[in-house]
């Protein structure tokens, strides 16, 4: 395989963009990345977009080419593919541009990722989330991301003594990361009496637990290693990638406090990466509920079984603690436009590692890793970064 | 890139299938692939599946996952993808999981191509299906894939003098070759009087000018050639693969009567294979409509520009004729469940090249050509295909 690296990075600042359709975000973002990769649309060799439910969202299906045509490159004919996997939809675009690298079949590739959900009603979205879980045997009788993750909570608390507390702690300090983070759609700090306090959204997971519905999108500029650095003097590597699935229902699954996708996906990844996860300072994990990131940590390797609440209280996680998680803000503060998420994880780490982030730059990143699901963990895919010094 | 070879081939009856499931079909087309590979489920590396838009039609989404968890492979943690092209989700699989083997990350990959439409009405199926042109400039005012492609007959009619027999002999051959295919949707031969009567759907394409609806599903296993001849001694090498886009709106392009996305995936694909046109026998080439087939076969090279309809009505095109087109019966006749049409071609095109395709065998076949549209055009691929002697 090739070495691929990632020499570009853009985004649209996430949230409520009432003003700007699916199109705008995609080319906002794209053309960011491309700017930022200093090439030209004669050097893209392809574009592959993740996406989970643009038919469901805007009626419209298709929108890799859609993307391409109105950022201009309609004439060049190139290239375009859409990769789907639920929310996990932006790493394995990713994933699927860098194979299309390693293979030798592109040299310089964009992958996007985007979603715009705030056309439909706050109901209509909750019923396309659900579209990811199992539909005959979840979705059609009512279930719902929270009611499924609350599950998963509730269990957590049984089996490991976790406490709302700790659950809580996690949508603390994401949003206190996202408050540093100029495109997250929450840039402000809230307190534990807030989170606690907060109405249900389904017992334990109170409002604060919960990922906002988000418009915007991500992109970044991949290149084989051997040409990057004729374009950067930072070219960032993928130096591993593993993606893993699981029954797609959760009540088929070994457990319901532990992913086996995520340990799957992680343990792909690592391995390529010759790494270990104690090698890794700064990770973007998938926090659409805050029980997923106290799941993601624990089945990461970050920190033990169970003790994941307790770290995070800790401040084991916290910006610049033992291993940063979600500097960003992740997906409780950045924002949750769903197709976006993977890439937009990508954007983060790359930034954290060209020791561009700004207010909220990990001192010493060398290695970052992503981690994004689809469903409740029937996909799961993990990347990793580093340098190439 | 490493080469790669089709082991196994595999897909469902296609048609009105009110008591079989998405799930039902996915399973049944892959487990027949992978008996006639005689692998088993731990040889598989990752599952791809291409699917137009099961999230409107069945309200599922993440359907990657979904088949793998069905077909029983859900504790080996499979990597599973879905790929999104509009109607090309089919081929557009098969070409990222080519790529995929081929930078050495895989060696076996299951694709699937499945898609379930007869769950809802034949209005909101439409409906669907035009959520593939452009939903802001097209599908918003009403604009149907029947509309757009009568628009596209219609000129290719005043600029080349084509007739509404030349459309027809299309539907005439397809539904020849379509009853000797024991799998196809329709299996009754019809005549050229029976089309010319038919119902307008969109002048000038009447009722037997389009394909149907339908379920069905179909299945490839991909293998690293270098592994291939373990499990069989007719490995079907991917000899080429080409992809490319083009302006999403139909009014924006350069020509309604050629598609330069089939014109630069063809040539990338024979390219890559090292081939001309006139070294295909047999071709299996996108014909929703009567029109699209004529202007495939004129875009691919097969006929001059502008001859097509006559060259079908003088048999060019016919079983064993100069190049064998849709000898499966094509979408017309075989059925055209959208994201499995394109892997249905190459499981076509398999069987043509080991000569088991019984009662349409096309003799002395050495190389095969699959052709799938997304949209009205503005994505297509082309595979070419050979034996490994």
């Amino acid at each position: 395989m090739r070495d691929v690296a990632i020499i570009g990075v853009g985004e649209t600042p996430f949230g409520e963009l009432w003003e700007r359709s699916f199109r705008d975000l995609g080319i906002e973002a794209g053309l960011k990345a491309i700017q930022d990769a200093k090439i030209g649309s004669d050097d893209i060799d392809a574009v592959y977009i993740g996406n989970m439910s643009a038919g469901k969202f805007i009626d419209q299906e298709h929108v890799a080419a859609l993307v391409a045509d109105y950022a201009g490159l309609a004439d060049r004919h190139l290239p375009t593919v859409r990769v789907e996997g639920g929310g996990a939809c932006g790493a394995l675009a990713l994933f699927q541009a860098r194979l299309a690298i390693a293979s030798g079949m592109y040299d310089i590739v964009v992958v996007g990722g985007a979603e715009k959900m705030t056309d439909v009603g706050d109901v209509q979205a909750a019923e396309i989330l659900a579209g990811t879980a199992d539909q005959e045997w979840e979705s059609v009788f009512g279930a719902t991301f929270a009611g499924l993750y609350a599950m998963m909570a509730r269990r957590h608390m049984h089996e490991y003594g976790t406490r709302r507390e700790h659950l809580a702690a996690v949508a603390v300090k994401n949003h206190k990361n996202g408050s540093l983070n100029p495109n997250a759609q929450f840039q402000r700090e809230i307190t534990m009496e807030t989170v606690l306090q907060a109405p249900w959204v389904a017992e334990p997971l109170g409002l604060f637990d919960c990922a906002p519905l988000s418009d915007g999108a991500a992109a970044v500029v991949l290149c084989a290693m051997e040409r990057a650095r004729s374009f950067t003097d930072a070219p960032i590597r993928i130096l591993g990638s593993g993606q893993a699935s699981d029954f797609l229902a959760l009540h088929d699954r070994r457990s319901l406090t532990a992913m086996d996708a995520t340990t799957e996906a992680g343990a792909r990844a690592l391995k390529q990466a010759k790494l270990a996860p104690k090698d890794v300072q700064v990770a973007e994990v998938h926090d659409n509920f805050t029980i997923t990131e106290i799941l993601a940590i624990e089945d990461l390797g970050f920190v033990e079984k169970g003790k994941g609440g307790p770290a995070t209280l800790d401040g084991v996680t916290a910006l610049n603690g033992k291993v940063s998680v979600n500097p960003s803000g992740g997906l409780k503060a950045r924002g949750q436009p769903v197709g976006a998420t993977g890439v937009a994880q990508a954007v983060e780490i790359v930034r954290q590692l060209r020791g561009e982030a700004g207010k909220r730059q990990v001192v010493g990143a060398k290695h970052g890793l992503t981690h994004t699901l689809g469903g409740t963990g029937a996909t799961a895919v993990v990347h990793i970064f580093g340098r190439a010094d």
